[in-house]
């Protein structure tokens, strides 16, 4: 066997076990016994070990120092491959598996807190996460702020300046569009009966009507909705909310999103480096492109009218336009994940900022709660009312995702550069999404996009998708303007 | 650290491991899609690659060589360690992860095959599993005869000529005993509606009540009822009958035992070789005693049958008798899981000779049904009418299980024991279960047998809660004798 066949068989092990520890984190937030929490913390770090262990054996830098890529693919797959090599051999075995342990543990921690609107509760627990994370960064740091360092794990290639330009850049636009919103008649929202068996009935719907493959996948209620696993079984979650149904709608449709990128992949690159998606930005891009779009798009949102008086009965809006508004009311809320498309960015650059400064060792976990809320009462004009509605709202720092954040906001601009090359190539998009069928877009999606996983780094791909057009927050910008005028005509 | 400390340290990690693989195997007969089958074997087979490497690490072969035990507990680790680095030095590591890789695939044939009928659509895997298993068996064998190398995985200790002596001084009993039941006036069965909701509830309702822990396991239905999982993340399946509530409600009350003595081990020994069930053969006295000794006697019995018309109504037996009488039932029936205590174990010996003329390479897979319903009918006096009925109802040896049969009968007649043992240090075991309370008797199991784990050899457990008196079939006879007479007077 030559270097590179010696390799490619090693690290399709690799990701076979990377896929099991995966599901054992699927299996955690959807299903596991509330007593096994401890448990459960000693198989993660288990597992973790093992993973490490893999992707330092010396054995992989041998077989990298001599491997021949028999083509591009092969040459894009040694280049994941060594990213991977590289990043682990920087981070002591200790330290990745006490992570691996902590964070499986302090998941539940926070869950806790949160339900009981507790942060300090939470405080020891994150303060422990920041620490080992800081401590990541420094191992993986190399001429980069730490940052950055933690940044690459989920957007090869991006840095905080390049962030901070992009972010500058759009929130001129994003706050004058905001003002104009609030300030112009408000929409209704809906109001009805929306019994979760229905609205989980809807959802399962919707998944298949997005193109989600439920014989390769399921779908499940979770505290906070997720996509997991790649290749042939690609899980998906949910949750539902008694007043809201969009909770539910747009959530399935988000991770809808996730979950066809990663089934969309090339069988071929299956259980491969390139067998996942690139980047968690353009994973955002297509998770957003599905929710916003398409899913919110008024086309789509005439379609789902119909869809929701004929399973909820009267849903307290009186025509499809008036649907169509309460879909995309800007409003006075609190939660990232339920906010509208102009002041989720907002959230986002929140969120970015305090925690460049928690990992930078500028902010105190201590001072974290009174941080946001100040930065919140600024952004947003109101104060935050409980931890839940602020600090203690989404579970990424509690699993150690620094860095992951403004990966949404950078999938916003490449789902905008997308939806502009989109509507430009299959110019009857409008016309299917009305009677219910998102098919044209998401299969122009999946052929330009999707279908290649890792094979292209993130910009490049959302660039060959484009025509050759190099992302920026442009198209993003127009379509929002266009957007949200027309709704607040002011 | 001492080598004795190095190795648990490593072992620890092992068991973890362990662990995922279990909780994967789980995920697989509960909630796994369907298309994720071909990927999934493979993700099973990189577990148990992981797992026979570090049981074969030539460090614990080295540990062990140095390795002082500091007490007894110490030495009963050392044991069980010494016994799995033993076996798994003497499987190749390509077999083990090719008996993974094909078992996982193997189950969803069978139980295809067994949706059909169609045992033909089955016979070529299984005979891929019988191939690997008998070169598995050669590997291990030292000595002993290839099945018995197979059933020491499940019953250590024990060999096939101990078990066929065992087996032939219980037959003429049994079989005098199931003609007495067959010639004397047939009992009624229950019937009426039996909604699946009603069933689980109940289910839970009697996990409960048989101890077990819900906050450190969970209650699923599957194709073939399960207890999974070691320590504090104890799983348990079930299935419903809609013409049968015995079915689901015996088959909860069995694998109850299982997870109880899972959950009720020292939770010192954690993680440990000696945190789980010392064998199949205990473990089935657990399940065995739950559901039999303790589930289907008189005085269960009365409390049963009020708390099943509270829930079904009317379910067509006249009175506490009547009941006691249908769930005790001796009929003309096929499945094993479903039959009375006396025909259950002619189930058992029709597969342990099978199974054995399998393994010895006297019997051809392609001929497996044929002598399946020849020995049916030779056994039970009526033919098999449909292979779900017959040779494709039960998922062991699809997933390689040769030698597990057995402990099922070795399992009864332990439970025999411990029960005799249990009514003279418990008087009044009666008394509590009469109002649906088996907590005196599984406190008791729990004190004597759960908590020991792998402590002590098989044998010795059993006849340590037994006073000393060695485990033979008189017990379990003598208590079949006075039960079955009494139901069926003659």
């Amino acid at each position: 066997m030559s270097a590179y066949d010696e390799l490619m068989a090693h690290e399709r092990e690799t990701q076979a076990l990377a896929q099991v520890a995966g599901r054992l984190s699927w299996d955690q937030e959807t299903v596991m016994p509330r007593g096994a929490a401890e448990q459960r913390s000693e198989e993660s770090g288990a597992m973790e070990a093992v993973l490490h262990a893999r992707r330092t054996d010396p054995r992989v830098g041998e077989w990298l120092a001599a491997a021949e890529a028999p083509d591009e693919v092969g040459a894009a797959q040694l280049r994941q491959i060594r990213r991977a090599h590289d990043r682990a051999r920087k981070v002591p075995a200790e330290l990745a598996t006490a992570l691996a342990r902590l964070t499986s543990r302090s998941q539940g921690v926070w869950a806790e807190a949160r339900a009981n609107d507790d942060f300090a509760a939470f405080a020891p627990t994150l303060e422990e996460v920041v620490r080992l994370k800081r401590e990541e960064a420094a191992a993986l740091a190399e001429n980069v702020t730490l940052y950055d360092a933690l940044l690459d794990d989920f957007e090869p290639g991006a840095t905080a300046a390049m962030l901070e330009a992009l972010f500058e850049d759009m929130r001129p636009g994003l706050v004058q569009l905001r003002k104009r919103a609030l300030e112009g008649v408000a929409a209704e929202g809906v109001s009805g009966e929306f019994p979760a068996e229905v609205q989980l009935s809807l959802a399962r719907e919707l998944a298949g009507r997005f193109g989600y493959d439920r014989t390769r996948g399921r779908l499940d209620l979770a505290v906070h909705p997720f996509s997991s696993g790649s290749g042939d079984d690609v899980r998906i979650t949910t949750r539902t909310a008694a007043d809201d149904p969009f909770n539910c709608i747009y959530s399935t449709i988000h991770e809808t999103g996730h979950a066809c990128y990663e089934q969309g992949i090339d069988p071929a690159y299956r259980l491969t480096p390139l067998g996942q998606g690139v980047s968690m930005g353009v994973h955002e891009s297509q998770s957003r492109i599905y929710e916003n779009q398409l899913g919110r798009s008024p086309a789509f949102c005439r379609w789902l009218y119909g869809e929701m008086r004929a399973r909820f009965g009267d849903i307290g809006v009186s025509d499809e336009e008036a649907f169509y508004r309460a879909v995309n009311r800007v409003h006075r809320g609190y939660i990232r994940t339920e906010a509208d498309e102009v002041q989720y960015n907002l959230h986002i650059m929140l969120r970015f900022d305090l925690e460049k400064a928690l990992v930078a060792g500028d902010l105190a976990v201590r001072d974290l709660e009174a941080a946001w809320n100040e930065r919140f009462l600024k952004d947003f004009g109101y104060p935050v009312d409980k931890a839940s509605n602020g600090v203690l709202q989404d579970v990424h720092w509690s699993v150690g995702l620094f860095g992951y954040f403004p990966t949404y906001s950078l999938g916003n601009v490449y789902a905008g550069c997308l939806n502009k090359a989109l509507r430009a190539a299959v110019p009857d998009v409008d016309a299917h999404l009305e009677r219910g069928d998102p098919g044209p877009a998401v299969e122009w999606l999946h052929e330009n996009v999707q279908r290649h996983g890792g094979r292209y780094e993130p910009r490049e791909v959302i660039t060959l998708a484009c025509g050759g057009e190099e992302p920026s927050a442009g198209p993003l910008m127009g379509y929002l303007a266009d957007k949200f005028c027309a709704l607040y005509p002011g």
